[in-house]
């Protein structure tokens, strides 16, 4: 368990550009296996998910489920390898922290012996966070900047296409973190996870910019990590703009080639005229991440 | 429930471009709205779905899980209006038909009170499914041709920019059905839902095209579908790579801008001097889905 996970691997392929189907070499594609997480030694989830930052994996999720609040709520983690098929991680909780397993969101599969009944399913996707809180202003040309600055990180993608990232960045476009992961809502989980590890939550100074698109799912990660700026390379959902909305959450989305949409919370990007009102706090917590 | 769900809405968004954020007219965003799915009562998932064809979301999702096998297993499917928040699908099975809900694999959430040990649950996910039948032969010149016929079926991605694809095509490249979903593997599952409704798994004769990348999951609802041809515009994951190998299925990646790869199953595709090969087996199958 020592060396580093692989990120991407060899693949043998073969091309077709037109004519015959030849051999391509020094093709990569990103590693999918699962882990297994386990809470208290109970499994919760598994995760497709690529190998590398584990623990903030695991740590971002049970933020992203109400499970681990502050910092003091984690007793240990524990990633060992079971075998060929994948690993586990084992989360401990401390004294006192409950984990109520059957309130858990993500993509619910349970027996009627869960304790789950429709209603409270249903209910349960729409957690309630706080309303996020974070007073700053992004000008719109800082915004506009990040998509270079994200690809420039995305080591993973541009060797296999097959990475999705998600990185940090200050209120004046300083890259804080960024991971990738060939799961979308992974990657998030894997920012928020180690900005829970160091301490940090809430990160309610900072953007998430994501390389893909933007459900309902990544807005409840982001709230319960306190993030209040969401900005994406592409498309939000319906649901996503109106939970948005409702939890006073910035959300820009089509982030690219120097132009961008915002669909909520406009008041916390300056252009134009309004860039006479910009006011830089520069934030304390404005140090890069491990 | 009478009128067509709405797979897209108005959205009022700002747009930036440089200059001032002013407002932008006609913008459109993907709906996403949760759909629980129950079988004989007892909820087993929530989907955040695309609403729309959610009867075929229903029944290819349990034809994924292993649940639906024959069309003879599915007895009746019942789908209302619960409230604001979303919508309910009851699934009731033939009698006789088992469903094991332990072994359910879809991003497993349980107590330890569903039974789920951790060695059974990452077992479960490499579920096993008959090895790949389909004897066919695709034109490399068909399959490159592909991406262009299913951009021309994804009316709500042209709108919105946030919906994915799976198409269902012919050997020879016409379009049997396509459907548009927030999620990938919604799209999918909708794909073999009219599949089975029809009576007409196994797919085994036609090219499931998806929009977007491979994961093992998508491998593995293909491979419980029977299809035997998966093609993507985008990247596989190194476990769709082993995963299609290991069941004889033909996967090629990257199919745009007149180019694929192909990382499994190159027999089944035909190029250069192999053309001469090219045997077509009309299928009775190659009638467009309703």
């Amino acid at each position: 368990m020592n060396k580093a996970p692989r990120q991407t691997k060899a693949a043998r392929v073969r091309r077709w550009t037109g004519g015959d189907l030849g051999p391509a070499e020094g093709d990569r594609v990103a590693v999918e296996e699962p882990l297994e997480i386990r809470v208290d030694t109970r499994p919760v989830a598994i995760s497709m998910r690529t190998p590398g930052h584990d623990e903030e994996l695991a740590v971002g999720f049970l933020v992203g489920e109400g499970v681990l609040v502050r910092r003091t709520d984690l007793k240990d983690i524990r990633l060992y390898a079971r075998n060929a098929d994948g690993n586990v991680l084992d989360v401990f909780l401390a004294d006192g922290t409950a984990c109520d397993l059957a309130t858990l969101s993500r993509n619910v599969v349970g027996s009627s012996s869960c304790g789950l009944c429709g209603a409270a399913s249903i209910a349960a996707i729409r957690k309630k966070f706080p309303t996020v809180r974070g007073r700053f202003e992004v000008a719109a040309e800082v915004l506009s900047s990040l998509p270079g600055k994200l690809a420039e990180g995305q080591a993973g993608f541009a060797s296999t296409g097959g990475l999705h990232a998600a990185a940090l960045f200050t209120e004046s476009g300083e890259l804080l973190a960024i991971r990738e992961d060939i799961g979308r809502h992974n990657a998030v989980d894997k920012i928020v996870g180690r900005g829970f590890l160091d301490g940090r939550l809430p990160l309610d100074n900072g953007i998430l910019m994501v390389s893909g698109r933007v459900s309902f799912e990544i807005i409840q990660k982001a709230l319960a990590a306190g993030i209040a700026f969401i900005a994406a390379v592409s498309a939000p959902s319906s649901l996503a703009v109106e939970f948005a909305r409702e939890s006073g959450l910035t959300l820009a989305g089509f982030v690219r080639e120097g132009r961008f949409n915002v669909y909520s919370g406009g008041s916390r990007i300056s252009a134009g005229k309004r860039r006479s009102v910009v006011k830089r706090n520069r934030s304390a917590n404005g140090r890069a991440f491990r």
